[in-house]
């Protein structure tokens, strides 16, 4: 059996976005394999007294990001569209990304964060992830739908709380078998080494 | 005449050190001469209204981060000693530093660094300024005395303008001589690879 890397995101998250549309070819290039974790930011911020992304908080800080979000997404041939509104609401694909079953997770996640950052859609809208289910191969009507039953509701509070009793604070983020943290899209490579020979 | 690129730190930043210590080895190998550049981020934290760093603010995003520089130092096969307080008081460093000659500043600079974050010292000791000003082949005693020049003070206070002018808001940064941003020591080989090419 392959070790597991945990991967943590958040879909209203740019650099998640990065992360998410590279990381099963760095992982299986480590004989790495990945469990899709999403959750939401929101509350976790909350605790900081944050409410709204601290791109939008701190001017100097949010137009670095999206400088280097142009930068980055250039150098990996993905495109780039400045979401509107800035951060997302990502209540709903989150719910969604739990329902779907777990081999079509990384195909429906990819086509939301396509979807928002590559051609500016609101994921908050029923639309977007009825087509997202569908590029995944899955009944978009159904996902959709689930977004409303009560244990998704809760899958997702718990996936929330698990990631802060992590100590997870910001997105992506990454946790090995072991146990060991690792932030940001920058870290993908470190935490994949550490995946495969803890130190 | 090679490009230059422009390193600003601050004394008392983790991972400054870092940046500080591999800088000028990765801008030679591009052919490219560092501009040292130290400024105080506390005037610049103090307008998001924080009044220590927010890896003090956070604390979860400081346990990563004390996590992450183990990892790092460890990698790079630097010591790291947790500085007592951190941060630490960089006014008199960051001024003296701006007091010694161009050609002596980097090795001055990674004395300090050295000093603080492999040895633990109080960096706002006169003392630790004038060991790390003899490492570096300078008077030290007279580096010292130079922190309290009105000329030197206004210097400091001229460069972490111009570093929030610039649009820094965290160190270390990088700026190229046609004035693109990078934050963050993980950004140092874009911002070499800029500067020798920019896009």
């Amino acid at each position: 059996m392959p070790q597991v890397l945990d991967f943590w995101f958040d879909f209203a998250s740019t650099y998640s976005y990065l992360a998410a549309m590279r990381i099963e070819d760095a992982a299986a290039a480590q004989g790495v394999a990945v469990n899709w974790r999403p959750f939401l930011l929101g509350p976790i911020f909350a605790k900081n007294g944050w409410t709204t992304s601290p791109f939008n908080l701190y001017p100097a800080k949010g137009r670095h990001m999206w400088r280097d979000m142009e930068r980055q997404t250039g150098r990996m041939g993905l495109p780039l569209v400045r979401p509107d509104p800035f951060p997302q609401n990502s209540l709903s694909a989150a719910r969604a990304a739990l329902a779907v079953p777990e081999a079509a997770r990384p195909a429906f996640c990819r086509a939301v964060f396509a979807a928002e950052f590559g051609n500016g859609r609101d994921i908050s809208a029923p639309g977007t992830l009825i087509d997202a289910a569908r590029s995944a191969g899955l009944d978009g009507a159904a996902i959709a739908a689930t977004t409303q039953r009560p244990e998704i509701k809760e899958a997702l509070k718990e996936a929330t709380a698990e990631a802060a009793a992590r100590g997870i604070f910001g997105a992506p983020s990454f946790t090995t078998p072991d146990e060991e943290l690792f932030w940001g899209n920058d870290r993908l490579e470190d935490a994949l080494a550490w995946t495969v020979a803890p130190r």
